[in-house]
């Protein structure tokens, strides 16, 4: 039932139906069920249409735990591919562009998307941080944004940007050597 | 005659008239011009609109050139402002977000602002990297999105994020160390 309702706006999006006027009533009719159906699930149309992109989208992935870099790598990775999904697929691109004009849903998709997914990156650092595999002094908000930052700048600020297999591992080991030249006096 | 074209468009937009329906007629009534004036400057709507946000925005920083640290401390601090003034300036904040509305805008702005400050930081990444300031291995792309990234993600992503004064500073010399713990037997 639920998945017949989201393939429903799924469907009033493929058909080009604008966020705008994506109604619950029009949802209900798409779906053939009742408007009372869809409200006993979903408080509104905000709740239903996140959980719509949420379908859409790759999974949240499982960290590997067993190193930072493995962790890091799979986190990046998942943001590569969702960034190459709303590329190639024109719902998932029209949709994240429709949503940024809606405040109500753009709050809602932080919360239950972007956040969780935060706090995900957050707990792999301080893991690393009393494990020893990242510098002590380092804030962990700011090196979660080190992490994600050249990604996301890629896949979402810059719609051109290229975004080749090997991305993630080539961000993550970046950034953990940082760019100054190795002194050839280090050991 | 330009100054007052472009005071004409910044008072419109301060009384709240949505970009859409700006129109060169409504601008040349505003600024007490004719239309025939605003077309020998400006071709359309388009490059007009993007010289207000030029003339909005603060300028362009110069490199000191001094070193790559300085020269990047420099354009990361005028990034820092930027997001400071389009949170704190409702004009600049509306202006953005509307602009987003209007691939042509997008575009125009992208190709005069973005883009020549995008290759400001290639230069200085490129010489850095001539002189041994910059490992030699890394792509200047990569490291160009390293040092922007976190910035940008602050302060466009999360419109909520900390743009504390430091914080240029503190992004420069964390990419350039990288985040593993340094090695206690190197030099």
């Amino acid at each position: 039932m639920e998945r017949a309702i989201l393939e429903g706006v799924m469907k009033l999006l493929e058909d080009g139906v604008p966020l705008a006027e994506l109604s619950i009533e029009r949802v209900a009719r798409t779906a053939g069920v009742g408007k009372a159906t869809i409200y006993r699930r979903w408080s509104g149309k905000e709740e239903l249409f996140v959980d719509v992109l949420r379908a859409a989208e790759p999974p949240d992935p499982e960290l590997p735990g067993t190193s930072l870099r493995d962790d890091l790598v799979v986190l990046l990775e998942s943001l590569r591919r969702r960034g190459l999904a709303s590329r190639s697929s024109v719902i998932l691109h029209n949709v994240y562009a429709q949503m940024k004009h809606s405040p109500r849903i753009w709050a809602e998709y932080h919360d239950t998307v972007i956040a969780p997914r935060r706090r995900l990156t957050l707990e792999a650092l301080r893991r690393a941080q009393e494990n020893g595999e990242l510098r002590p002094d380092v804030d962990l908000d700011l090196a979660n944004d080190m992490f994600v930052g050249p990604m996301l700048v890629r896949s979402i600020m810059r719609p051109d940007g290229d975004l080749p297999e090997g991305l993630a591992e080539q961000i993550v080991d970046t950034v953990l050597e940082g760019l100054r030249p190795v002194s050839s006096t280090a050991s």
